[in-house]
């Protein structure tokens, strides 16, 4: 006998998918009307909803592996947030797995959710990532697979990410706009595209401008507090004159921040600052730290929406790869407004 | 494509079953040569180990899940890190599944986890849950199952939590000290230990040193910065006399610095403010939070360690339930101390 699907109850009540699957998962969203007319067709057409037995049967767990660098940066867990709202909407378990930044540990976690017979895989690669072989595998295998934020662009995997280039370029933009002229720019020293993409949009925001570009003004290291307090430094020690930062990343710009508070600079009648990130604290913080926001809970639905319509035709790698591009805005707070002060 | 076998690779080489299995597994008793062939083979056919099927024969799939209510704090994040650190150093993957504090998430991923054929599971309750019912079908399947931070004390299971009494008690105490007489407190309306716990401690703080205990200067909601908010603009409408705020979580805390502020009240010379959790945004914000350190990262490693042990004899269940109770401390910064301001 032919085992009734949600699409079979979904079809005889003329309904979406996703108001079956929600139904039968009891979502507030969904009316008890809706929910009585659902679960009697479900009866009638003898539906079995258990989910272990139907994995077994139908080589479908309901499960979705994300891999992430780390869940300690809001940006990660706030797009991580807006998946899971959309897949658990969809009838979808989400499991987690940090890779810590590791080519070892992503491997591991793309392995372990193999092994666990995951339905697909979200993945944003690690910074070692070259991954290219360990991604192909899977592609190979079949299981869908979507990249978010950071992605492998050699390989023709779907993606949604954010215009870092833009975002670079408008952040940078925004100081020349507040009157800033010698602007540095910290970033990671690590090759992934998003950084990179961000400095070509400083690059360029500078020449657009007429404004020259020195190589002694950007600083690199590792993305965090200290980068951004040693690289005030050393514009200080090096009496390299600046008037306003552009850091790639919040925390970064945190550092910055907190170092020229320290030394007694003001901020931003003397020097602007940016950030990278809308993490929650730059809010809170006193001047409140001006910031790139990347639109995290859109890009996490819009990456549960793209899984959740590709993985519906039969053949997920039978067309071109479908790629989501946002679009960042700048969040001007006070670090980067002088006019706003006093 | 048909899926490449144990039995593929031993027909091509013309050996046998066990020989290939014993040499994808490193047996001793088989010879470099016949391995160095089968594990050629083996990536020509394009074979992929089937960890489940061998996890299945064994029950080991070396994978652990855990059950957060929310990696969004750096609370949770950074214990997580302190497990994964551990768990990765013996072997073990991890994955993560977020309740959002709801007990039907939290029995999905429960779910998902067995279905998973995990090895064990790290669970800190939501915030609904009264789950027994659901652990005590984990116990009953003799899958190890650990409590952190909250733990159901009805049922007989191991857990690594911190004394939230003395946190509350030695927040309390520490703005006593500092010469605070009239301290109000904001709290979680859940019915959660760790917060009633709190709440004792600071009851029995302010008893300890002779302060009286007003119920009105007790606020309750769902934690984060618009019930601290809210909590300072009732006592401030209220007229009620206070001159410090104890919350019981740091975003809380942090709401109510921002309206004391926002009305022109001096912090901490009119009135102190301390947190808990130790969030990293508590550093960086003017005036700095006071808070209460949880040891996060120790919390973590501790968990681990109780699990790997407890799991390495036979019968999980099988004795007392072991239970860590960690010491919190107090983190003065400049919230709570009018001493140390100009």
């Amino acid at each position: 006998m032919k085992k009734t699907t949600i699409h079979d109850i979904a079809r005889e009540l003329d309904v979406t998918f996703s108001t079956v699957a929600r139904a039968l998962n009891d979502h507030p969203a969904i009316s008890a009307a809706t929910k009585a007319a659902v679960l009697e067709t479900a009866k009638r057409l003898n539906y079995q909803q258990n989910k272990l037995a139907s994995s077994l049967r139908s080589g479908k767990s309901h499960v979705i592996g994300i891999i992430v660098p780390s869940l300690d940066t809001s940006f990660f867990s706030s797009v991580v947030h807006g998946m899971e709202k959309v897949l658990n909407e969809n009838g979808y378990s989400v499991l987690l797995y940090q890779t810590g930044e590791s080519i070892k540990q992503e491997q591991k976690g793309l392995g372990t959710f193999l092994q666990s017979r995951v339905d697909g895989i979200i993945s944003s690669v690690s910074s070692e990532s070259d991954g290219f072989e360990f991604y192909s595998e899977i592609r190979k295998r079949q299981v869908p697979l979507l990249f978010f934020d950071r992605a492998i662009k050699e390989l023709e995997i779907p993606s949604v990410t954010i215009n870092d280039y833009k975002a670079g370029f408008e952040a940078t933009e925004h100081l020349i706009k507040q009157g800033y002229t010698r602007i540095a720019h910290i970033t990671s020293e690590k090759n992934l595209t998003i950084f990179n993409e961000r400095f070509r949009g400083y690059r360029e925001a500078l020449e657009k401008y007429g404004l020259p570009f020195q190589e002694n003004m950007v600083f690199k290291g590792t993305v965090g507090l200290e980068l951004g307090q040693e690289s005030v430094r050393r514009l200080q020690a090096e009496h390299l004159p600046f008037d306003a930062i552009f850091a790639a990343e919040d925390y970064t710009a945190m550092g910055a921040l907190q170092q020229l508070l320290e030394s007694g600079v003001q901020v931003p009648l003397q020097v602007g600052v940016i950030g990278f990130a809308n993490e929650a604290f730059g809010a809170f913080v006193t001047p409140s730290l001006s910031t790139v926001d990347q639109q995290t809970i859109k890009m996490g639905e819009e990456t549960a929406r793209l899984f959740l319509k590709l993985t519906a035709n039969k053949d997920y790698y039978g067309s071109t790869p479908e790629h989501i591009v946002l679009d960042p805005f700048v969040v001007a707070r006070k670090s980067s407004q002088p006019q706003r002060q006093g």
